[in-house]
């Protein structure tokens, strides 16, 4: 089942600034050779369920490695049978809608 | 790694109402023995995280059988190392602080 | 324009515990007179969106004054046009599915 | 109050294509004269509270007009005391972080 996710990690505990701890979890998602976009709250992840949620296993665990003691994470989890389409195509779709007088 | 999750399954292509697509996934969260709180806008969910995340993909599997050719679903997932907490506690941690003058 | 919101205001800069401020947020909605449900993972709340949206930054501005430096929060926000819902409605129209055989 | 906000917004009722309802969004977030990002999970958005939160009832009014009887929106909310940031700011500082070896 291919996805496409939105992840926000937000570490607690450690103080307001979390970018370590974004950047920490963009390397595991980097290593686990997924497709990836970083915006202002959050990352666009494209990928298969498990290989997906085994690495946002993987970014709480590298997360609490890193000091927090508390996490929450906001997920948003798009699927569809009708059809393919990637991030770029989501993107895309909307600009072409945008583009038309 | 044990977790409290936060999960809003919605359902798209199939109408407005969305309510037989949420009694099929709580189905799927008690078959797989998870402890779960419905409520106006989604269902709290507690156990390991392997178990939760192999569930919400059940989860949207069975409402693509259903029919919905599209799903978006949004959620929430706390971890801690500091201490235990359930989905009790955490609700009665705010009405203790309420509970004071 | 109704609306039923979940709201979950999360305090960055504060340690881990985040009860003392949700509960402030609850005292804030209920001053405004909102209907609201606590549970395990935010708070849904029930009224006009103007009314909601003025609460909800009245909360920003009591989470920050009790000494958050930061605070991220999330928020789902539904209305529809074809019929009235309540919050009751929709957690008993999904109790309605899962009773029947 | 500054406030960097994600929106989705997610019509039901209308099928599995959602663009346009997202591209009649944006044209009511840039006529509301706020800074935009979209990316492929919703659209970032950096402005006023109040100008926010007015564009964003403006969308759900526009997207029901269009035909929609139902939405469900997410949105992150985010405030801070402590200094001010913009969206770019945001991405930058995880960028300069995954830079250092």
């Amino acid at each position: 089942m291919n996805v496409i996710v939105d992840l926000c990690v937000v570490p607690l505990g450690v103080g307001t600034s979390v970018s370590l701890y974004v950047a920490e979890c963009h390397k595991v998602l980097t290593r686990a050779g997924l497709k990836t976009h970083l915006h202002a709250y959050g990352t666009n992840i494209e990928g298969e369920y498990d290989a997906v949620f085994a690495a946002i296993k993987e970014c709480h665990q590298a997360v609490h490695a890193l000091g927090a003691p508390r996490i929450t994470t906001t997920i948003k989890l798009g699927t569809r049978t009708d059809r393919e389409q990637s991030m770029e195509d989501k993107v895309q779709s909307v600009k072409d809608k945008l583009s038309k007088p």
